[in-house]
């Protein structure tokens, strides 16, 4: 028996990069917390300690900085295919390499009922996601671009049941017609590696209008079916993201079922017909589903973190 | 020497009440975190144990939810005052009664362009905040409200400077001509006892509509005011505030100065005109102000947590 | 009327100090986050924007860095006090200082059963407290000293019962002779100004040992006393601490009651004496008690944030 | 092409459950937070919201809190296990069942020196970590157990160097000989299948014990380990777990680095010869490693949240 080491990958985590566009006097703002993971020829920096193959975490953090003003950010997906790809191509021994962004979303402030030009506010909770991998040198290179978002919470006060489940001699839960349903949730979704084109998107791909089309598929979906579960919400919002967005392959959904508890108010002679909840921390179910094309073969390449 | 019991208070902290309005097909959301403080004749509870004076925190939770349904909700500062009252008026022991809540903000979610009757997404990162103070029985009763908000971040790209500052042996700031300024406010302002009308407001004042001039004053003031500080700053929106509102007594704003950093390209032959920043975390400059009207006395009673 | 500045004070919060004592094989470490907060006369800083008077809370952090290792840390609270007393003298329109410090403990390793020279794990959940304010220019100096922890959680499963409470019409709580009493304590306390000579403790003072002391106190009420309510308990705590520590002019104790109910297992058949609980989160009961020395006069100013 | 449910699952997180033993007047306390996770024939309550199949969370709820009582928890991992193996034999639809568990640690609090029967305080900074994977029915199972911890946090001041690693056109980091190194771990391993016998842990074999063995033998190699980089300490960390503990199969190591950096006193006319520090929040280095015995197969279903 030998004590082997069966993998690795490191990289700098969490660079809050602000980048502001100051050519004309209406600035633009791009906040985000970016995360790099180099893949490749490491394993004499674990197994003896030679570090002459390791990209310092802080050269990846230079290189962060440096390319959100060298190379602009014209949208998050191709900042982070540049990045990665700077670091596969330009580093021997990194043979993969992983960016994920989190891209925090501001509004411009209004004054006197104008928009302002270098004022803003930070807008709503969810947060948008990006992750990036491409491995292969230059020439022989495959590329994966996952978008998403997280922290997107959204209710609904009616509209929903839960009945006609399995029951056993655990089972305690009353069955409901009409129920509050509400979520924080975690989604992402995989564009068809045919719509990037060399490592980049074609021309005609516009990602952060991709990005507003499949959170309102999710929030139309999730407002308008009569639902008998959060489990079949996902599964229509999902399909209704793929069909919205013909470029998405595949999208995977997690969902906190953020229980809201009618409060007991008979017992001071109050009718409560769902009206007043308790909203609850913990537990709460969690609910997840993968949605895909049939067509475009399944890539967990794209997945791993 | 003796040792006394020199003070005392006891509540319920952070009940999560969430109430809809249901009465026609457009249902209405408000979502609070709510806190009871009482304060009164409960030594007993401490120095012997005994428990005859005191009113269960379980009791004050009953109350906060039922009132939700009971008294309803016309806006959160009433529901506040009308907890207070309660628990001061019908509690023996009681001789003063404190109501803290946060309002999480919902916004209506957009369906083909239209709002939906029964579905919310939850909107900005900022928190509402309502703080009322009820000490005094019926009759002779002063009361005290304080609206807020916390976590509401603004950042401004240009119009910021900080030079011809106190130099000591220990500086080694370089004074700057053109900043990134961005803070997440948590500012408080108190409303003049007299629009508060036997424990209530007058007929012609509307806390939320205030609360949202009060609001537009900050951002106004952030916006347009050449800063030669974040004190500075403050002044102005405090100023703004008591100006936009004039039923406010008394602003009480803390800013932390959200620090970023140009990050350093040169290094790399590339020039960063203002264009890319690291976003840091810690330390953080901590700036506070009081502003106030000088013809409304102070209330300290109003602040005491 | 007019609107004027009523109050006012900044300084640099959270500056993550690490300070290690090399100068043996055996190394100590000190794990601090330390706030300054200066008084006086910067008014006009809001009002013009003049910063003449304005000492940069950059500078603020030099000085804390700078000072741990020129001033060096023979306890946590003469370092604070020397900070503050550097604005205070140091500074022309320093006023008054207060220096706020949360020190996080560290235990050193054990390899084979020995203590390393050079490798600690972090311990316990708490975090222990300094808060120090010195107002008043040399000569005529006031100094507080105030100690304490947070995040001290603590737990009895059995020795806690809850009954003849107050009842009213919203009031369901059923009385309980054995409950689980758990807290996460906030405790503060201030020493007697008599034992701060001239800005510093006198020779015979510890403050390390009297920290041990006073949490030892509270673990020993805690635990033995069998109690009526959370308030009894602090009631005793407090007085333990006094008694234990006689420095110790006032004790400020901040208790959420972390509520554990018994689940209901005879739904499935199972009896539950009190073994199985759900830990729940929100809302908690909050109880707050002051103890002091009534020989000491009462010092508002330490305890101003 | 059509739009397919390509994966699913679904379960109740985060339960708190606590659980005393309460046979003697020493009591024992064991304070977990429990997630269940189901997977197995669920497609119709996605596709069609027919929840026949679905057993529902608040069932895997009380079935978590029950087995407390019911099975007892004879170790963290038994109590899993326990759980895991009933939904999947007892739930006809669900094919495997995942269980993770936080465990948190408490030390029995020191009364006049004695430790007390029925009192503890959190201790520790670190939460132990546990997840079962079942699947099959019973007869023909596989079962996963791997152990872990997490917020493990550890630091060494000196016997640590990064130097002679790659440069390229943006490196800008100086070598060093001695650099303070600290992490917060998280770590995993796995057990060998074969010493669980029958979904169970063999009769010989200690898990509780096994837990202490590992991280001794972390803080070990942490500590003594002169140490090139985190890669190679991570190396010899996950390498003498298995050395330590010839049950576990392999571990998985997850390490920011927590950087240090030692503050520029020279600007003061003070030296710093390694001891001030200011201790920075992000970005952090990640550095990962798989350490396995190579004659163990892999088991990527142990690993699949």
């Amino acid at each position: 028996m030998a004590i082997v080491l069966a993998g690795h990958q490191y990289g700098k985590a969490e660079n809050r990069v602000v980048r502001f566009q100051r050519d004309t006097p209406r600035h633009e703002i791009v906040d985000l917390n970016v995360t790099s993971t180099l893949r490749g020829d490491f394993a004499d920096a674990y197994l003896t300690g030679d570090q002459t193959k390791v990209l310092p975490t802080d050269t990846q953090k230079n290189v962060i900085y440096a390319f959100a003003k060298e190379k602009g950010i014209t949208s998050v997906e191709r900042y982070a295919l540049d990045l990665a790809r700077h670091f596969v191509d330009r580093t021997g021994p990194v043979t993969a390499a992983r960016i994920d962004v989190d891209v925090y979303p501001w509004t411009r402030a209004r004054v006197a009922g104008e928009e302002h030009d270098h004022t803003w506010t930070r807008s709503g909770s969810e947060v948008r996601t990006v992750a990036v991998t491409v491995s292969g040198k230059r020439g022989a290179q495959e590329a994966h671009v996952v978008a998403g978002l997280k922290e997107f919470t959204v209710l609904k006060s009616t509209g929903s049941s839960f009945r006609d489940f399995l029951v056993d001699e655990y089972t305690t839960l009353t069955p409901t017609d009409d129920r509050v349903m509400a979520t924080s949730l975690v989604a992402s979704w995989r564009y068809d590696p045919a719509v990037i084109d060399a490592g980049d998107f074609g021309a005609g791909f516009d990602p952060d209008a991709a990005y507003e089309a499949v959170k309102g598929a999710f929030v139309t979906q999730f407002a308008t079916l009569p639902s008998l579960a959060l489990q079949q919400t996902l599964w229509h919002m999902g399909r209704a993201a793929i069909e919205t967005v013909p470029e998405v392959a595949e999208v995977r959904l997690a969902a906190p079922n953020k229980h809201h508890f009618l409060y007991d108010l008979q017992r001071f002679g109050t009718e409560n017909a769902g009206e007043v909840f308790h909203a609850d921390d913990r537990p709460y179910g969690l609910i997840q589903a993968v949605v895909a094309r049939d067509d475009v073969p399944p890539a967990p390449a794209a997945w791993e973190r």
